[in-house]
């Protein structure tokens, strides 16, 4: 009956310190989160005060009061407020890493995206209340449309404009009328990338486009990218057309050039990952996946199966062609339980994830409702990669202080921060996820080890091989010294004792 | 590299069946979940069969169209929804136990509650926009604020009704809008608490709501509690004021007669529960504690402390005193956790609790972010108070899927589910409680075992001795089976195959 007294009694009774026996349980929770054991340096020491002197001084105005709160408001609101934050701004000197899980057509600013609505010979029209653009030569459009010169349209008609951009971003001042249920967010986001894709896929455009993908993210200090891209086919305004192969030596040329202009970037790799639609077009995806790992096993890392996860079928309903790929040695990293549908097939992608031998999982919303799924993963490091603005602005989280990667972090699960799709809401880089992650999932007094260690995080459970690996780390420790002495001389007459 | 390939081929060379391997997973997984043990008569499976046509069907049609998805949205709407579910009449007529977690001026309906309004010689007034509520002879109000006949001022202002009533519910159409952050609701409700306390510590309306506390709850198929109280200082109209430990009489007098009514009803006790004050009322309130408990041993089983967590100082301001009540033997019952702000005071509440040996926790909102904690609240059956109405309304969280008792839930903890306020929010008894645990935080195919777990959760977890447990389970054992037997020859021709 009285257990609880004994026990007390029993604790004080062998420490006879109560105040010491609560520090020590802190600080064995603490060290167990993500980062816990890592150790500063001195120099790091005098950052981490920096930071957590901006912390505090924000976290704690926002305790007093919540509408000072970025993490508990929706990033449409609170991207204003993230960007007038010093910790923001020190996240984005910060040397991250790598970006490990973001969608080929959906990585640059929502600005330079808008800029691409620009571009000559750009027509528009609208299929079914939808916006389509594509780019053509003169006088040569097809009949799939009532296309029209985009400048033209934004001439003709004022109001133009402001559809258009409703139309290639989510935002809205009230997301929650605009978007009452998750299929509504959804439904207009794949609308989004079907107005997109024939923009992006003039290989002109994809060419320049994915470059400023590339550019976006070093700005943002992000040295390596492993993204998801279903391949598609590229086209010249002459009629040419491009294989789903072809569009790997795009991809190549570009990167090698970026690689030119900005040595210290380490590259960027792609994990094939066509959309879960039906068994047709999943058999020529299979096909094309084999052909490209057999062909480019350097640039084609693995595979995955992208859609909304709850209106399409689950990984399981393509096991055989899934153990075709993996006979010929194909890695899986798949999206799975980007869900909170407990126990539906959706969230049962989290099993199968695992039975597949996926190396990361995407998203993993639904995993903290899974005992032995986390055993595992834990395990054998499957990293979970963590995706804080789309898991809110896709409307599975309002607060990020309830995104299950709380637990994750403070339980030292390996988790990565990604961006996943950053054009459609307004986030750049990784810096607004990063951010989110550190004030809204993370603990008041968490601090610089976790930030560190999200960054190595994202380099330890990358794809590259283990040397590789080693030398990129070693390339992100000269950045992440110079970052430290960059903050030191910044903000050195700043450090509290 | 691709030891996520050995690994399914390794499981695939044992058991050559990946359908199996799966299967298997999932029935592991499911076996830890609350009630994953119990094995179901074959009586119970027929009612298991009809309680899950009723869950899959409404779920589903949900997964379709989240608009019909109640634990989906905020309980205002939501319970019109609830109220018209199958799911939701079966849980009424279920024996769901005890209630173990709610507090003393907030228990009953909120439709008894405003017939109260209506009592003779009520007055009523406004102090700085809050309603005040009162009892007075005719003609020797006090002076404390402007009191008119509340009957007479219905009468008067045509638009008093509404405003009354919106002082003693939280009720808005509107939760977002009328309370943009938490602190907006917990103002709101501590106002709410002020404006009632006066009404219900007139001695006899305080037997008459105590009784239908109790009738609430008899009626819903709650058959014991353990509720918190702060022992008010009752009164008469003659200016008869009573000593909080009076105030135990009449409960226990209330408490008798409604036994003497009702025999199969099992009784109530208190857990002594003032609020985080100034310390010069908890010093009074220490002397209260510790008399209460001497003199009513039987009657006052614990010690706990109320108010907002996050405004209010944390447990441990007050570590002299709670040894001072340990010494004596008094149990703790605290709230902790009640908070998303993570490593923060409130937040540490968890810690102190744990540290002070709590016997259960109230809420626990926070605990999944506490991996030692939840250690330990594991091996020594610390049980959660799960309350999921109230930390939607008081804005913990939105969707009931992202309640963090799902983790709880699926990893096999202690935990129970109590309705804390429900009068507040126009709640009744357990049963709307026990409905978004059951479909909003459990997951699609947990089923009756949960729910009969939940029911013994709430007597294994009470601080009933031994003895009187056993034969509590007893009764509840007999209510369960009348329930089964019910509903078999209620719905006997639904039973699907």
């Amino acid at each position: 009956m009285r257990y609880g007294v004994v026990f007390v009694l029993l604790v004080l009774s062998v420490r006879g310190d109560y105040w010491a026996d609560r520090d020590a349980f802190i600080k064995e929770e603490a060290s167990e989160t993500v980062g816990g054991s890592i150790k500063l340096s001195e120099k790091e020491e005098k950052v981490n005060r920096i930071l957590m002197q901006y912390k505090f001084r924000e976290m704690d105005a926002a305790f007093q009061n919540s509408r000072n709160f970025a993490p508990g408001q929706h990033f449409f609101q609170a991207r204003r407020l993230i960007e007038k934050s010093e910790v923001f701004r020190l996240i984005q000197t910060m040397p991250k890493g790598a970006l490990l899980h973001g969608h080929d057509l959906c990585l640059v600013s929502s600005d330079y995206f808008y800029a691409l609505t620009y571009k000559e010979n750009l027509y528009a029209c609208s299929s079914n209340g939808n916006l389509r653009l594509k780019f053509f030569e003169n006088g040569r459009q097809d009949d799939t449309c009532n296309w029209n010169l985009l400048n033209v349209l934004r001439i003709i008609d004022p109001s133009y404009d402001r559809w258009l951009r409703s139309q290639i971003n989510l935002y809205t001042a009230h997301p929650k009328q605009r978007y009452p249920n998750i299929n509504d967010v959804w439904g207009t986001f794949q609308n989004m990338i079907f107005a997109v894709v024939d923009l992006l896929t003039y290989r002109p455009v994809f060419e320049d486009y994915f470059y400023q993908v590339l550019k976006d993210l070093y700005d943002d200090n992000v040295m390596y990218m492993e993204f998801r891209g279903f391949l598609p086919r590229l086209y010249e305004l002459n009629g040419t057309i491009y294989q789903p192969l072809e569009t790997i030596r795009f991809y190549e040329d570009t990167i090698a050039k970026f690689k030119r202009d900005h040595p210290r970037f380490l590259g960027a790799r792609l994990i094939y990952a066509p959309h879960k639609d039906d068994n047709a077009t999943i058999q020529s995806s299979i096909a094309v996946a084999k052909a490209a790992r057999k062909n480019h096993p350097d640039f084609v890392i693995g595979f995955d199966l992208v859609g909304q996860e709850d209106t399409r079928f689950p990984i399981i309903a393509y096991l055989n062609e899934l153990k075709e790929l993996q006979a010929m040695g194909m890695d899986f990293f798949f999206h799975a339980g980007e869900t909170n549908w407990f126990e539906t097939k959706t969230d049962f992608n989290l099993i199968d994830a695992i039975l597949l031998g996926t190396r990361r999982i995407g998203h993993g919303y639904a995993i903290t409702k899974h005992p032995k799924v986390m055993k595992i993963v834990k395990e054998r490091q499957i990293a979970i990669e963590v995706c804080p603005i789309s898991n809110q602005v896709l409307m599975l989280v309002d607060d990020m202080r309830n995104h299950p990667a709380a637990t994750l972090m403070a339980h030292g699960f390996p988790i990565v921060i990604s961006n996943d799709d950053p054009t459609f809401w307004g986030a750049k880089g990784l810096s607004h996820d990063f951010y989110m992650a550190f004030m809204g999932i993370a603990g008041r007094t968490d601090d610089l080890r976790l930030l560190k260690q999200l960054a190595l995080n994202s380099l330890t459970y990358s794809a590259l091989s283990k040397d590789e690996k080693d030398a990129a780390i070693a390339v992100w420790e000269k950045e992440w010294e110079s970052f430290i002495d960059a903050t030191i001389s910044r903000h050195g007459n700043e450090i509290p004792h």
